[in-house]
């Protein structure tokens, strides 16, 4: 026995391996993303653990992303919520490398009241990490929140995830800010500025974010407003946008529990301020090795 | 005296001439766009009267569009709303080209009750023209709308231009459409399935865009749909949001009057429909002559 298991997140753009022995991360290693085109992903893998292989062979590998989606690794079905881990768990894909067991781990997909679907693959296992780290998430319902490119709402009810959101968050101020004519200029030199755009932004996002677009223009050319000041307006319309759409979700609940890049938790922070509700944070790479040990 | 003058719209990615001999088109002329660049306006200009000029030169020109943007041919400060026809008339800046007498139309700037400023140039031209041709928009309060990349929406009270919404929901579609990871596949074949995702998307609007996106893409992989679905879906979202967001403008306004490109005012006047708001259309070339004569 070499004692170690390997767990890893295989996402589209990258591929992250942590050596765990008796429950401790020991060692990190990277490679590609399971969607580079051309990828041949027991290459991609071998070459990543090749280092510690000469310990000996781990005991187990479990990864989750997007190796098991149609275009990647295995294509793993998802796993229909409501879905506890042990739901989740069930639901992996089994398979070998040069003779370790290797388990892919299952997306989640759920439908809404009206039947509208929704997925997830990578996400999930954040999730039931947070659950795991988190005893006080066991019981009653609860919400979690990943912000990021695609961020997800997901609704945690006595310990299964019962159902879940993608909103397009990150992604949407990607697009206008390297692709759309509200990009010229857009800078992030002052923050102080920056942060006064994003709180004006978030103010805006009540009333619309569609209608509100443009002002990041408007403001520059008529309302005395620096393209740095326009950069945090954008992320505060969308930040905004993306929790004035979702608030019904919330319920009756006055706190949220927020996953990932501490920047981008403090922007979300700020923003749930203004309406009162509570945030507490859980590390992204703690909740993805909770979720896969 | 040559007896014709010229009308123009110089946008920035194209000038369209119109060349009038008794209120009547004789003939039209192109050009490069006002946002070419290196562009020597002068030169552009000649160039596209050419073949006119064997008549005799025109007895003036008229232009509007962005060639009276800061980065024009010569910046025409903006009248302030609100604006009569009169007003704007008398903001226009003249010059002369080879001694023929030219007119540079002002756009229009105005502040919403927060004070949040917004801009046209080029669209003042056609809601002028617009109330030119329709005598009952003369007098009391009229909504009129220019659907396209960047939509907007005017008021107009008893004869003058009180105040405008830009909105960027074509701008929006075509980044979805170019460079978002929603994009892959998306198709316009079968146009009776693109309709039925249109319908979708306008209904879906209803409760908020940005969280409705992913659906693009969840509605292939888990509910059947096709791109050409997802591509009306998309479609839907952005025009029905737009509507959902300016719904406010409209006051007890039952009836708007669209401006522009008959399948895009197909579009608008179907989902005006389902909010039981009637819709008259003009034409948008009538409407830029007519604002210009």
């Amino acid at each position: 026995m070499s004692g170690y298991i390997v767990l890893g997140d295989w996402g589209t753009t990258r591929l992250r391996l942590f050596r765990v022995e008796n429950g401790v991360v020991t060692d990190r290693a990277f490679g590609d993303g399971i969607g580079t085109p051309g990828i041949v992903p027991e290459a991609v893998l071998r070459a990543a653990l090749g280092p510690w292989l000469a310990a000996g062979a781990p005991e187990a590998i479990r990864l989750c992303g997007m190796v098991g989606a149609r275009d990647g690794w295995r294509e793993v079905p998802y796993a229909e919520c409501p879905a506890s881990r042990d739901d989740w768990f069930a639901a992996a894909t089994d398979l070998t490398l040069d003779g370790v067991p290797v388990s892919i781990m299952a997306g989640l997909a759920c439908a809404d009241a009206d039947g509208v679907p929704d997925v997830m693959r990578g996400e999930e296992t954040q999730l039931y990490g947070a659950l795991a780290l988190s005893p006080e998430l066991a019981t009653g319902r609860h919400i979690v929140i990943l912000p990021g490119t695609h961020s997800k709402w997901a609704v945690i009810e006595d310990g299964a995830i019962t159902g879940f959101r993608t909103i397009l968050t990150g992604e949407l101020f990607a697009l206008l800010r390297t692709h759309s004519t509200l990009a010229r200029g857009l800078a992030a030199g002052d923050a102080g500025v920056e942060a006064e755009g994003f709180a004006a932004g978030l103010a805006r996002a009540e009333t619309g974010v569609l209608s509100a677009l443009f002002g990041a223009r408007a403001m520059q050319l008529r309302g005395g407003k620096t393209p740095d000041w326009a950069l945090g307006y954008l992320s505060g319309l969308v930040i905004g946008g993306e929790i004035v759409e979702m608030r019904a979700m919330l319920g009756g609940a006055g706190r949220v529990t927020i996953i990932g890049d501490p920047r981008l938790a403090d922007r979300y922070a700020a923003a749930f301020a203004q309406g009162r509700t509570a945030v507490r944070r859980l590390d992204g790479d703690a909740c993805v090795l909770a979720g896969l040990s």
